[in-house]
Parts: structure tokens; C-alpha cells; sequence
């Protein structure tokens, strides 16, 4: 997607170990207006999958899972890192490796959101090694609904979590691809 | 606000220890039409503002913060629970007890993204004891930007929070406040 490249080489950083820092419009701020044009773009390419969900991770995919949730006309569901006292009762849960934290956590959704009559689209900010996305598609397999596809803002297409996912044959559609950051310098792989 | 209060009715529930499970629609769940209505009615509340950035707290205040600030026309911050990676270079800290998941943590706002000539509305699911408005209250303060109000979905009544902050000058905005919880019975207080 034009757009998202575009403000991705005007407002992106590449800091250290290929981190790439788009805290100003996704992220930490978040440019509503933005997220809104990445939703439209979605709910195009998923129009005909009937999806009834659309399922995310905290903390970062919630703003963009709820913008792109008014496009369907769907309630979000927000996997959970930790146990809390708010979330009681029967979960279904998997394990996710955060690469950017350099941690491993159990993510969680109660059994009540995501059951078997379920259309589930996953919305999150970034793909790189495919851990969270792995994580979140466990939990849709898991309750029995139907996975969709998956929507990813930017994939970092140098490492192999795309592969990885669509391998299985998951559809991934990412609106950024950046196939290269290399000193300073981003390529994004072509797309239709 | 009496929609929000019939859905709190509808679909709330009671667990130990006065904790309002509210998760089948507003904070693990997401229903987001209900979300734009209560945009919707903070945006009539803070109309005269000139509100500039909406801010809130990770995780279950970003997916209102994002649909709130579409009716005002402004990008959201949320403020970190913990110092990772993707922010660095200076923040703006101060420290929040949650009393949901019984520890101190440290939030952070980049200093990019809060300025002086900010106005700032303050989004958030919950005010109970107030430690997170106060905590995200302080961020603005540091920051030199002009604090307009809080907009709280859910106050608890009945603890010193929405007292505290009030008493402090503070516009706090709470479209459903609940005075009692008792025997599974939750009294609203009236309000205009």
C-alpha cells in the first residue's frame, strides 16, 4: 500500500538490530486517520470472508484492530498477556516469543469470544519472526472458529515469519513489505 | 450516561473483592459501536476544548482512546507500561499502582509527543483509586501541555479516585459512575 510505504520512509527509524521505529503514527502515537485508510484497505481484500471477529494482541494491535473493526462492522477480541483478575474462568492459551522485549508469555482469550460459529480476521501492527501471529492463529484453531486470514501492517519480509505463516496456508496480507533496511536505506518488496 | 448504564446492567458482572467484569464489551472483548457512542457524547462534554491528543493508558484504554479520537480529529498517545526497544531517547515517567493486577509500574511518554501547546483529554475504561489518571495527569503536567479533562467510561463511586482528582481541579468526565455494588445489586449515581 502506497500510502503506508510512503509515510513509512517519511516518519519510520532504523534504530539498532533492525528494529524499525514508527512510534510517531503506529505505535505510541497513533494517527487515527491513517489506520482508518489501512481498514478500508482490509475490509477490501477480506470483503467476501464474512468475517465475524476480528482478533488482536495487546497492546499495540488494539487501536488498529478497533479502527478496523468499524470497517466490518465486528467486535475486536484482544488476546491477554498475563493471567489477571479480570480474566477468569475457561482460556484458551498459547505461548509467543517477543523478539523486541526479549521475552516468552502465554497470551490468553476467554472461551466465551472465540467459538466455533466464528469468521476470525487477526489485525496487528507488525510480522517479523511470526511468533505473536503463530500465537493468535493457535487460539482461533483451538476454539474451532475459522481463520480468515491475517492483516498485518508491516511485515519485515528479511526474516521469516511470513514464510512461515503463509506456508501453512494461512493468507497474510501486509500493506507494507520491507524486504531490506540497510544502512538507513528501506526496500519494500512489490505487491499488486 | 443511560445507555452505557444498561449495557453495565446487561452484561456486567460481579466477581470478589468489587471487581467489575465488563469484558464481553469493553475491555477484552470490544464492542466498538458502543465505543463511538460514547465518543460521540465526550466529544459534546469537551466540544468548546480545542482538544489536540487524546492520551491514554496501555492496554484496554487504547482501543477507546482510537475510536474517541476520531471525533475530535486528533491522534492518540498512549503511555507505556515499561521501557522497551521501540522507545527510547527522553520520556516523561511517573508511577501507577494497579490495584486489578496488585503492582507499581513505571509509565512512560515519549517527549515528542507531548508539547506545550497540547490540549490534552485523557481517555480511560476505568477510575477506581486513581492512580492511573494521576500518574497519566503528572505526564501531562511535566510536559508543559494544557490538561483538559479526563473522560473515564466506568467510575467506581465508591472509591476515592474520582474525589481525589476532582479535588485536585480536575474535569473528570464519567459516563457511568457506580455507587454501590452490593449483593450483585450495582447503584448508579445520578448525574445530568
Amino acid at each position: 500500500m502506497k500510502l503506508l510505504e510512503e509515510r513509512i520512509l517519511k516518519d519510520g527509524k532504523i534504530k539498532e538490530g533492525n528494529v524499525l521505529k514508527v512510534d510517531s503514527f503506529l505505535n505510541h502515537q497513533i494517527d487515527v486517520e491513517l489506520l482508518n485508510l489501512l481498514g478500508k484497505e482490509w475490509k477490501r481484500l477480506f470483503e467476501k470472508d464474512n468475517v465475524t471477529k476480528i482478533l488482536t494482541i495487546e497492546a499495540s494491535g488494539i487501536g488498529i484492530a478497533c479502527i478496523v473493526a468499524q470497517h466490518f462492522g465486528v467486535p475486536v477480541v484482544f488476546a491477554k498477556k498475563t493471567q489477571t483478575k479480570n480474566i477468569a474462568g475457561d482460556t484458551y492459551k498459547s505461548r509467543v516469543e517477543s523478539f523486541t522485549h526479549g521475552k516468552v508469555y502465554d497470551i490468553l482469550v476467554s472461551k466465551e469470544f472465540l467459538t466455533p460459529e466464528d469468521r476470525v480476521l487477526i489485525i496487528d501492527d507488525f510480522l517479523a519472526k511470526g511468533s505473536a501471529l503463530e500465537g493468535l492463529s493457535k487460539l482461533v484453531i483451538d476454539s474451532g472458529a475459522t481463520l480468515v486470514g491475517a492483516g498485518i501492517a508491516i511485515e519485515k519480509g528479511f526474516q521469516n515469519g511470513g514464510a512461515l505463516i503463509r506456508g501453512r496456508g494461512i493468507r497474510v496480507e501486509s500493506l507494507a513489505i520491507i524486504d531490506e533496511m540497510a544502512d538507513g536505506k528501506i526496500t519494500f518488496r512489490k505487491q499488486n
